[in-house]
């Protein structure tokens, strides 16, 4: 019987830079508005303290703060209570360092990143799901930040600097699930309990 | 180390009738082309045979037609291949039986229901996943076609006539996820490798 959550304050973030195009460029994604529900409802579903909605773009910034007020203070939270306590759970950031003083400044402690891709990387070893969990199980010293990229995927830049990466997703040699599916198996995989 | 997929075919369907509305009432829904993608890429990822989108409506049949047209044949199909493959997995029925028909004529064999639902009956003890995935691990002799439902859950009917009803996801006090990322736990934990 696996138990649902850890012990320690888990953080998740949908980046929509940098990321890459379909040229490989980097660049700045628009906002689905079904990411940002589907991804606050897993959040609640599975424990998480937050979700960092990451864009630079201002415009983008006033879409999902109309969404979250909708939901959280306006029409939408009468209407549907369980969505007001999922997209309660949504915080917006500039970037991935803001977001990472955001948690900081709630937690008292930085947080680790974790890095989730379908690619796989020379220059850096992929952790497997069961050793994350465990990893997450046994956690004491301090929160930690999973990362979901939109567009093609996250810029290299930010797997570099992460502390951990996670194995793709690989199915019968297909992967490319959208972000909300696989930030589901993925959290389920991490922190879901039976 | 788990492996992906497993001996008997599998498919799956996303029912849009009889389905329950916000008042209780069966009804039809309304199509959301998103959960078709979603669904197909992971029917590919996890090796499924065939994903169903159950309506009786013709005008959403249409719909759907022409958006498994536009990415399996059409255009879609040269811009993106990987998801003419994952579309090219999905077939429409006008109901359940229509679709069940559709799989015994496919396998020669018919298929056993698997529901999934947010919900708990008295009427029928629920499946926990594991056992629902050795189930299917050691599965010889029929295919089996794992239902999910959209609006607020499949209609009672569809539940009684299924010969397994998978537990509710429960996270933490809280089971409302979209059925996109439910779908894609659910084939994970049924299917999932490692």
């Amino acid at each position: 019987m696996r138990q649902w959550g850890t012990p320690v304050p888990i953080y998740i973030a949908l980046l929509h830079y940098p990321v890459y195009n379909r040229q490989e460029e980097v660049t700045a994604t628009a906002l689905t508005t079904l990411d940002i529900h589907d991804l606050a409802r897993l959040a609640r579903t599975y424990g998480v303290e937050g979700l960092y909605v990451v864009t630079p773009l201002r415009s983008q910034q006033a879409l999902a703060r109309r969404l979250i007020d909708h939901w959280v203070t306006g029409r939408g939270a009468v209407y549907n209570p369980t969505r007001k306590e999922a997209l309660s759970l949504v915080r917006m950031a500039d970037t991935l360092e803001e977001a990472l003083q955001g948690i900081e400044q709630e937690q008292g402690r930085g947080a680790k990143t974790v890095v989730t891709t379908a690619r796989r990387y020379s220059f850096i070893e992929s952790l497997p799901y069961g050793e994350m969990a465990e990893l997450l199980r046994r956690g004491r010293d301090n929160p930690y930040l999973i990362l979901f990229g939109t567009g093609w995927g996250l810029a290299q830049e930010i797997v570099k600097k992460s502390d951990y990466v996670l194995e793709p997703l690989e199915g019968k040699g297909y992967n490319h699930l959208s972000v909300r599916t696989a930030a589901a198996i993925i959290l389920d995989r991490l922190l879901g309990g039976e």
